[in-house]
């Protein structure tokens, strides 16, 4: 099958890979109908992470092939989104709300879901069956809630997003755009969209946004502060990872304010622990526990309550790959969508 | 007045300081019936942050003397146990639950109340008095509730500890002591001390612990999930504030379990922040909104439900502060009580 594979850092190609089969009775073999390239895929693009002919993607939509015979949830012609973390579904830690933590966690990123067709193990609480087949115009939305949504969503409910509160959103790619989105549909009074770029600035406030804030680092955080009588924000998504927006979520955000932190932070990033210590916010984030939210999003798309498909601004086919991650490694795109 | 002054790191004297009076109309001056030596003390102490003839001491508990004009909640004569950060109890924070980020909060360590008075500001914000003037046998217990067990008592209820919860307690200080006993109080199923000292071990036995681990850091760490069928603990208590201890809380914690951060972490402590983010716990810390915790508290030590004052082991008048501080800092006493 094709499948996209890093050769070394900025060297895309699409080439062969084998057809993945069933290996365990739990595993499911879908039939990819979209993917996509996500932020943390331009790590190893820009040589921060190692890639050596590493097979390339974690999102995806598509239709299930075969299954194992042990699984029960779905079955060969669905219509499926997963979550970019397999998860058995049945654990203690599962059953917690906490898929991306199970005991049997593992990245799908290891599969590779930028080719023709993955095997998904743990197919029953990994991937969660549309009620039917979707139109062409809902699947962009679907494909974004196997990670961006998700991501994003599970951001502002660890922000403790709710109404009545002041929500603030450091960082403008798709997760924090989907933040916005998330914080929106959760009734946030007010959110304040962290950006720099005018594209972006544009569909956070069409996602919601009510304010947009240009300054970051400690001017940025000061400003919130200025935006909210001095106080912070009550709520603060931080969706970059880096030491600078780690600190500018933290002195954003009011005493006893949450953060929902999902800017996935990287080897050697070190945060100074007596800024978080007496900030005194709740901070809460990791991998999202996308599996959590995926029957409630497919549902909200699927009654078209939400759009979160706005968020690919670029579409190719699956052998235009390198073009796709050109385009967001020089923000040419906030992300980028993969046809097959 | 006397009044303990460090002139320098490890040079302790108990000299003249002149009385504290009425300043603002908000204000209290009180007459300090016990105060007490804390373990953030240490670090001037030890030279870790400066200490230049600083006058030292932020627990207490005494009679009112004076107050301002328009205090109305504490009068002349009334006993009363005051949180070591100032609050006015009105601002937006305060009323939040968050008085330790009141937007008037003060440290009470600058005004210095290990003497024989001291002036209390936002006295109806930040004092509670007791429901009459204690026995002798209360005093140690009520003066806990200023800062060592309010603080133990938050990092608990930030770990979430609850009926049916296995909590770990990292740092055998009086504060990890005092996160023992509110496990206990907030009804733990299991209680899992991580101590090395016999004479803290039986203390944490005595407030409720289940378990002790004299394991550290990654094996500390890896004795909690040995003990918690691989999965790590509900609930986690740190109570020193290092690296290696904060890193010991997050590996000992389940995904999606709760981190009560209360060891006060020093400036140049860094955090590896992918280790926070692939943990996916929820942290919540800083310095304890006592105030918010001590009518409970104050009832249930004169109810006698509790005996938080056991974790004074030594008690001296105030002119032996300086063997009080020798004690602690050799750890030959757990915490020092000081009577005046």
């Amino acid at each position: 099958m094709r499948a996209v594979i890093m050769d070394a850092p900025r060297q895309i190609t699409v080439g062969e890979r084998e057809d993945p089969r069933i290996i365990e009775p739990t595993d499911a073999v879908i039939r990819l109908t979209a993917t996509c390239i996500c932020g943390s895929d331009l790590w190893p693009y820009r040589g921060v992470e190692p890639a050596d002919h590493t097979p390339m993607g974690h999102e995806y939509v598509g239709v299930v092939e075969e299954v194992g015979a042990s699984v029960t949830t779905v079955k060969p012609g669905d219509f499926v989104v997963g979550s970019f973390v397999i998860s058995c579904g049945v654990c203690e830690i599962c059953r917690s709300g906490y898929p991306s933590k199970c005991i049997h966690a593992e990245f799908v990123a290891g599969f590779g879901t930028q080719a023709e067709k993955a095997r998904i193990p743990h197919a029953d609480g990994t991937l969660v069956a549309t009620p039917g087949m979707p139109d062409d115009g809902l699947v962009p939305s679907l494909l974004a809630a196997s990670d961006v949504l998700g991501t994003g969503w599970f951001a502002a409910d660890a922000a403790q997003v709710g109404p009545g509160k002041t929500v603030a959103v450091v960082g403008d790619g798709a997760v924090g755009l989907m933040g916005v989105l998330a914080a929106q549909q959760l009734g946030a009074e007010r959110i304040i969209a962290m950006s720099r770029h005018a594209d972006r600035q544009a569909l956070a406030r069409e996602y919601g946004a009510t304010d947009i804030v240009t300054e970051r680092g400690a001017e940025g955080a000061a400003r919130i502060k200025e935006l909210t009588g001095g106080l912070g924000a009550h709520s603060v998504i931080e969706a970059v990872g880096t030491e600078e927006s780690v600190l500018q979520a933290i002195h954003a955000t009011r005493g006893g304010g949450h953060i929902g932190f999902v800017g996935v932070a990287h080897e050697g990033v070190q945060l100074p622990l007596d800024q978080l210590f007496f900030a005194e916010v709740h901070l809460h984030g990791g991998p999202a526990p996308v599996r959590r939210y995926l029957p409630e999003l497919i549902q909200k798309i699927w009654d078209r309550e939400i759009d979160p498909g706005k968020v690919f601004d670029l579409t190719l086919p699956l052998d235009q790959a390198a073009e796709g991650y050109a385009a967001m490694h020089e923000r040419r795109a906030i992300k980028v969508m993969l046809t097959l």
